[in-house]
């Protein structure tokens, strides 16, 4: 472990002197030089975000195919700043050439809400008189405003104040004790708040009061769980090491292991980012692109009661704060097992100064169960091999929630998203004997926890082979010919029935679960050799509830990316964010993003062409008492597998752990046995 | 390990003098006991099955209650034998008393086919003229009979031979050399195998011949790979040990771990079976029964080619052949790591003596990533949690296929079902430019690859704080009023949808993924006193297609289990098998198993009722190149997952890795850190 840190940390020394990868997130150094430029050129501004500006795929895809002979791509520097009056100022800087290249106002957008923005709200909140005087109503004394506690989320879209002030509506908690669990003691109130004034605008007041919650506080800290009997003793310890570390190879922020390659990049609004994944195909002898990019480029997370101010919860966590931005350290109190090699983020503040997230991005291996097993039943010839997954991931913290994020590649060419949700749920209070009307679920007492959807969506920049992909809708079909008929006598009958999408209207498609509906993308022009069926890979996602959210409503109109399990699009170097590049505040008319796209260019082709997959999914989250107070996390995932990729097998080369062959049993010979010498795997 | 081997081993002995549970397996001793006393009046038959009989429920709920004044339930063997002719009794053995209480002959059915049946065929075949003239049409010599080979399944039904005589299907193959993988080489023909004669009594023969394979061998063993370019070499080890044990203990065959306990059962025929698995509440102090009884209780796989006869490819591997005959031993080429314990598994062979696999079962613990985390935004003040689960599995090879198979106890109350496909796609041969119109894929040259489906019936016997239960339907739905409308502005509105089962009727429900159904098992007597909803226990599955082959097919009359996803039925003790106690050769005129139970009773009440939900989940399989020669694991997964079960999380008390509080970060403490001296988990 030692031994990784300090490659780490070699390795970051050669980044500092080498030039950066085209695909590496701006450095400390980038950052700084952006914004100092910036500031010579335009004074003094907020810094909301400085970021790579990722170079042209066009370019980078020839310098990819020919790094010597191809121009090295610029380093470019993505600014969004805010001046004073809320003015939003959109730019790009040259980093080669040390000059902005583009600088323009913004009119009419509000970017997403930083940490330092959210941090302001809760001091101001205790201080505002109106403030005081509702949490005088509810039974808090204004000597205790310090134990007054916000949450202050965006305030998605109220058409009462619109887009052209920069606002932040304040959750309201309440903490008897500074360790005490605020999502036990929410408020019944939400103070609005003018981030350009930095005062409370207003305050939604419900009709019906609710009284400070006057339950004892439910906790889940040492303290509390030592007091309620103390901690379980009965869990022994299961230790795993890496004696030899680890399997991978790092070479800068590219990340090879078991024939796979991958860029592993990193920005404020996706968190991590992956690029240029391709595999050694040991079969064809050559390295073959998978994938362009992969990344989470949205999310909106609704909830399901109608009540007013509620329906303005329903936070976009990447395009409203930042997957990035709000990532954990995992410096302290890390949350994998085995040898583990860590990436720090570099970000930018309010000021321009860089900042730095330590061990933002965990990268680690695991054992994975069987990878593949055979035994003949007459005479127990046997081949039993395990599998090993790399894991790339990082955590990020929504406010109450935490969304786990995990990259997962395996030796069979399987690439996995799997998300887990944790932390606390978001609560409001209610009444002895109120009822929620089935919009939400007591979760303790006075605490009612409202339904709601968490939906992600995956954007896919697939490279199957080649930039030039097609996407199949498949569903599990019946064959044609009634029980009886010659045809299909026994009713047996049944394919895998493909629609070909050619246009972003067609390609507009919803989950079905009886027909397990996937999608496989793939390169027309290249067949397996084998199956004769175009090379692919194929999207398994089974979490793909609906939008629940009505059509025409404020969460369909800003979500756009929402509405379908599926759309297709050209690519295109200016469309990475499927809910638009500015998303609080945007009232959904138009919809930005993913929709305008596509009403824009309905009938473009998207066969045989350049694509990008933009994939739904998620869960429909009713709350229960076992959720509280923090909650046990909750797993989703999908596969991209590689259909007709592959020849065979490409994991047979997988040393065993154990084999032996008819021959080796006829002949009473042992056969192959990886695990001789561990008696723990052979009693 | 060493310690737990002798653990286990002490175990055995204090069983053999100790009375055994009433839920335990028959031992070795109770099986012959069974049979001599059948020989002694009876005279000489063939065993086909000699397994508990379990108690009845009454009996065992009462015992359990109050084991101390309670008559213990008698041993009871539950016995299938065959006579000459195909006679086929079935039988029960009191041992108690060292009495037969029941034995009659059952016309008309064909009792599962054990390995013994199989392992003739392949001989017969080798000898039988009409075999030898086939494969010399196709160009096998007749001096390389020994190396065809065949994969005898139960014929399913074919119309043409009835239900009457005993019939196997034999699957040609042939091995150039004993270890080549035998499915790159299919056969053509498909001759019927008469187990009363002993001898092949039809061949099915296709109108378009197919000579054999001449492609080269597609192997995956260890001489194989090496000619290949060998095993790969850059897969470092990982190494996980327990060096204080394993955190359960085994009491006979009930294991108790985190709150849990559960007693491990297994048959020849569902292979692992749960029983009374509780959960000990700390909050009510008490300890709570969940589920009686747990098992895979049937299982089919239908292919999709309505050519003749691969119509009657559709395997019922547990009624058919029975998932504990078929039951790997894991005493070589364990499939596990860790600290594991075994139990071995108590059979009987065709003459009446007692079999046993050794270590049929695996039982062991793994690390489970992130329990759940929460960071305060605000200071960093954290707690992160890691999460441990015990699986209880087992690995059952059917022919080319094996099913890994694994129960999962999670610590937040979540009991998970884990099956993980791989061994090896069955096959039939395809000339160069066939067309495969669909039905399959060519996954290597000359290799056809048929569509099918793995469908699986979960047999769940509730007790959910006690006997009666009641099943609802949950159905993410939109609320009313349209966008605009008073009570639905913003159109945000959403709920759980929920229908209540009264009979088993209304309980026949398919999956819906839109509204990602779920069904909740509840006991309505009982309200959680936070959510004020019934306890329950809700069925979290998403791997649900439809029945493929058509209503009125011969799949669909077979496997009445897999018309739909939910079946709910009123208990009964002689409910087991979904499909029927007898399965090979059912016509489905009528359909077994549950059709006929729930015609025989279609208005019974199942609400606040003793009941049992059945459970039919699985994939679709269209087979392409990777899944071949040996097919990487495809994992498929389901939960039962507790709401409004606990009023709280009830993990809150395995200790975390990291905890900090707010107050802790103010005063510059450490926290809480587990891992304080694990350099490798802090770097």
């Amino acid at each position: 472990m030692v031994l990784d840190r300090l490659k780490q940390l070699a390795q970051q020394v050669t980044n500092s002197v080498s030039p950066p990868h085209p695909f590496d997130p701006l450095s400390s150094l980038e950052i700084e030089t952006a914004t100092s430029l910036v500031r010579g050129e335009h004074g003094s501004l907020f810094y909301n975000a400085v970021t790579l500006d990722e170079p042209k795929k066009a370019d980078m895809l020839a310098w990819l195919a020919d790094p010597d002979h191809t121009p090295r791509p610029h380093r470019i520097a993505d600014v969004v700043a805010i001046g004073r009056g809320s003015k939003v100022f959109d730019g790009l800087v040259d980093l080669d050439e040390r000059k902005i290249i583009q600088w323009k106002e913004t009119p009419g957008v509000q970017p997403l809400i930083t940490m330092e923005d959210l941090q302001v709200v809760e001091h101001i909140c205790r201080q505002d008189p109106k403030v005081i005087e509702q949490c005088g109503i509810i039974g808090i004394p204004s000597q205790d405003m310090d134990k007054v506690y916000c949450d202050p989320w965006t305030i998605g879209y109220d058409e009462r104040f619109g887009s052209g002030i920069r606002l932040q509506q304040a959750l309201m908690y309440y903490r008897p004790h500074v360790d005490d669990n605020q999502y036990g003691f929410p408020l019944d109130f939400c103070p609005i708040f003018d981030a350009d004034k930095q005062e409370i605008i207003h305050i939604d007041v419900p009709k019906e009061r609710r009284p400070v919650n006057q339950a004892p506080a439910n906790n889940y800290h040492p303290t509390a769980i030592k007091n309620s009997g103390g901690y379980r003793t009965d869990l022994k310890p299961i230790n795993i090491t890496q004696p030899e570390g680890v399997s991978f190879k790092v070479n800068g922020r590219i990340i090879e292991w078991q024939n796979w390659s991958v860029h592993v990049g990193f920005n404020y609004r996706e968190g991590i980012v992956l690029n240029n994944i391709t595999y050694f195909d040991k079969t064809e002898n050559k390295v073959r692109p998978i994938f362009y990019r992969l990344s989470l480029a949205e999310m909106v997370v609704p909830y399901g009661n109608p009540e007013h101010p509620h329906h303005r919860k329903h936070a976009f966590d990447l395009g409203e704060y930042g997957g990035g931005y709000m990532t954990n350290s995992l410096a302290l109190g890390c949350d994998c097992k085995g040898s583990i090699h860590y990436i720090d983020a570099n970000l930018v503040n309010r000021a321009g100064a860089a900042t730095i997230i330590k061990n933002a991005i965990c990268i680690h291996e695991e054992d994975a169960g069987i990878l593949f097993k055979h035994t003949d039943f007459r005479d127990d010839s046997v081949v039993v091999t395990r599998a090993r997954k790399l894991i790339i991931s990082h955590v990020f913290t929504a406010a109450n929630y935490e969304y786990c994020v995990y990259w997962i590649f395996h030796q069979d060419g399987t690439v996995q998203l799997e998300i887990k949700l944790t932390g606390i749920l978001n609560t409001y209070p209610m009444n002895p004997g109120e009822d929620t009307k089935g919009w939400g679920t007591q979760v303790y007492p006075g605490v009612n926890a409202h339904n709601h959807q968490h939906l992600f969506c995956l954007r896919v920049d697939p490279n199957i082979d080649g930039p030039n992909n097609t996407v199949f809708q498949s569903d599990a079909a019946q064959g044609p010919g009634d029980v009886g008929s010659v045809e299909n006598k026994y009713g047996n009958a049944f394919y895998a029935k493909r629609k070909r999408y050619t246009n972003p209207v067609e390609s507009m498609s919803d989950y079905d679960g009886q027909s397990t509906r996937t999608w496989e993308i793939c390169n027309e022009d290249k067949l397996n050799p084998y199956s004769h069926k175009p090379v692919s890979y194929k999207l398994v996602s089974r979490e793909v509830p609906k939008l629940l959210p009505k059509e025409g409503g404020l969460v369909w109109k800003r979500a756009g990316f929402s509405r379908h399990a599926v759309h297709v699009t050209k690519y295109n170097d200016n469309q990475i964010h499927p809910a638009g590049r500015h998303v609080p505040q945007t009232s959904g008319d138009p919809a930005r993003g993913l929709p305008e796209w596509i009403a824009a260019n309905p009938n473009e082709n998207i066969a045989k062409a350049d694509i990008v997959l933009w994939h739904t999914f998620g869960i429909v989250h009713f709350p229960s008492p076992e959720d509280f107070p923090v909650m046990p996390a909750e797993p989703m995932t999908l596969l991209l597998r590689p259909r007709n990729f592959f020849t065979s097998n490409p994991a047979l080369d997988v040393p065993p752990s154990f084999a032996k062959t008819p021959s080796e049993v006829l002949a009473g010979k042992r056969g192959y046995d990886s695990n001789k010498d561990k008696a723990s795997v052979l009693v």
